[in-house]
């Protein structure tokens, strides 16, 4: 994101470093701010004194299904998925079961049917992600038990990486799947961090959560691990979860007007190109494959207006023909991106890429 | 260690904080900072451009021996050594092969002979701790020289630790590894950091410098390990080897008082204890069988004195009966330890353990 930094985390930052405060990182009050947050924003208590730090969610989610799994073990994700998850899993020798989202006429949604076959095929864990990136799906309460429900019938264990949770917008509620009342959410494990919504990811902090079936496994979690971890991200982590309610409510406000504004732009400007406004997080999953450009629009992007978005390829099959635009910059600077994509578009038609 | 940041250090620091320059990190002019350090400081010219950026060194090495070895490869370590060495080894599956340090008159130094026979029963990596943790022992050139006829040899590949080098005494000399002019110093790979020296290992920075003949390898750590790295690591450490030499030189000047304050006050008061200062680091490795107290002496130590040390049975079966004492702290509180070790073994002799 383009954006200075909350006021308690930048004071919490120079503190630290005013008094030193530089060695390895223990994990402090971090759990208790994150509980305290949880509790605020979605009336849940996860028990702090239960929850790992980890240097990040990525490899929180990585140290968490080598605890829980095998390796060769089936996990199922849904695609379009976040990219790193494919190279990590193959990494770490899982098999990764590439599930598809469901389209419609209002966008993404989860595709229980097709989950429901993935998982009796055998598949030993779902990492789900919710909020879904790309997508900026916010999946409902009601569908996280019929998730829940599945993964009790299959044996299946849920690790939910709910990084984007604190981006969710007004109309949209964000439910931890770890606080639902079910063996499978009691068996879960959430990656939690504050790095994404105060825009501190480069600081290396991260929390393992578990339901309350679940606490032996994250305290499997080698404390080799967690010293891997930062300790400046786990001060401005704590900083951020305990005392940044206020400015998240202002950057929500801002981001939401750059996704409105966005809407707006892009049915004025690109009516061709699909667009449901994301539940939360700040990209937006741009479909293209009306404009007639092939697997990757983003390279026409770039080539003909000189704008720079992720590939949908990185996101799995499912990404062909689309783009990821990420919307956390100056409104200026988005109406700029937006009229040099129909630009390209514009001379694209012209004279055929 | 106890000790407020580097100037630069700290400038570098608050200048991202204001700027919110907080998200992911990329090495920038990190290896250059580092080849820069390296020239002025041992007249070695890395190539920087074939560093990569990881985490911090224990990830570090365990990226590049995925990258160099196979699940089952044998890995040499010296012992006592530093204890998360046995940890990841263990868990990414290579076989630790304990080559004890020989004990002479002198303190530790390399038993070439026995390295000898570890590599001739088939090894495939020695991973090199050099300056030495916890001896503090610095080979010089002469050994270096030695292990890299042998790795050229036995075809055994050379890891080597150089995380402690810029805290090298006057008196010893640190010799990169991979400056020496032989293949298996061109073949090896170097890890190196600012955490150690400048106090920041919490902050997730450090390199991974291949000699000429291991670009490729070091080429292959994937970018995900990369992005693991801390931004504010990678600033605090570019500012370090850049702006950091004349704090360093304070730095180390201060802990040889300590060091040469530790060893005058434990030959005072606890004379059965065997010492031999380090020549580089900031850690004593107390020799204290003759105190009759047993395996873990750190034990009574914290019983009967309070006094924190390290147990030496973590760093290896050659660690029994030794204790590793931190001397980065004001003299007088180094003064307090000693007395109190003085007063619990007085203590002990009076009515035993
Ligand atoms: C859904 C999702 N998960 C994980 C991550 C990575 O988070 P971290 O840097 O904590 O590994 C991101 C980053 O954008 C993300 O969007
Ligand atoms: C010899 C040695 N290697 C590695 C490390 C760990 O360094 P890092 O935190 O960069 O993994 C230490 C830390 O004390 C060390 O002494």
């Amino acid at each position: 994101m383009d954006t200075p930094l909350a006021e308690p985390v930048a004071a919490a930052l120079i503190n630290a470093v005013n008094r030193g405060d530089t060695g390895y990182a223990l994990a402090g009050r971090l759990p208790e701010a994150f509980a305290g947050f949880a509790a605020r924003q979605y009336g849940w208590h996860p028990d702090a004194s239960a929850a790992r730090l980890v240097p990040d969610v990525m490899s929180g989610i990585v140290e968490v299904l080598q605890i829980i799994s095998e390796p060769g073990d089936r996990v199922v994700v849904n695609t379009p998925g976040y990219p790193p998850f494919f190279y990590w899993l193959e990494r770490i020798g899982r098999r990764v079961v590439q599930s598809p989202l469901a389209v419609g006429p209002d966008g993404h949604r989860l595709d229980v049917d097709r989950l429901e076959r993935d998982f009796a095929a055998g598949a030993r864990v779902y990492l789900l992600c919710n909020p879904h990136n790309p997508t900026g799906l916010v999946l409902t309460r009601d569908e996280l038990t019929r998730v829940a429900e599945l993964a009790d019938r299959y044996h299946v264990r849920v690790v939910v990486d709910e990084i984007l949770a604190p981006l969710t917008y007004p109309g949209a509620r964000h439910v931890p799947f770890p606080s639902l009342d079910s063996p499978a959410a009691a068996r879960s494990i959430a990656l939690v961090s504050a790095s994404k919504a105060w825009n501190i990811a480069g600081l290396k902090a991260a929390l393992a959560v578990p339901g309350p079936a679940a606490h032996a496994d994250v305290a499997a979690i080698h404390e080799e691990v967690s010293e891997g971890a930062g300790l400046l991200g786990v001060l401005a982590a704590e900083a951020a979860f305990t005392h940044g309610d206020p400015w998240l409510r202002r950057l929500i406000t801002a981001l939401d007007g750059n996704r409105r504004l966005l809407a707006a732009q892009l049915a004025d400007h690109l009516p061709g190109v699909g667009h449901h406004p994301p539940r939360a997080g700040y990209v937006a999953w741009l479909d293209c494959r009306a404009l007639g450009w092939g697997d990757d629009p983003a390279q026409v992007f770039l080539r003909q207006g000189k704008v720079g978005l992720s590939s949908g390829l990185r996101f799995g099959p499912e990404g062909r023909g689309f783009v990821r635009l990420n919307f956390a910059t100056a409104p200026e600077r988005l109406t700029e991106a937006v009229t040099r994509m129909a630009a390209a578009r514009a001379q694209a038609d012209e004279r055929p890429a």
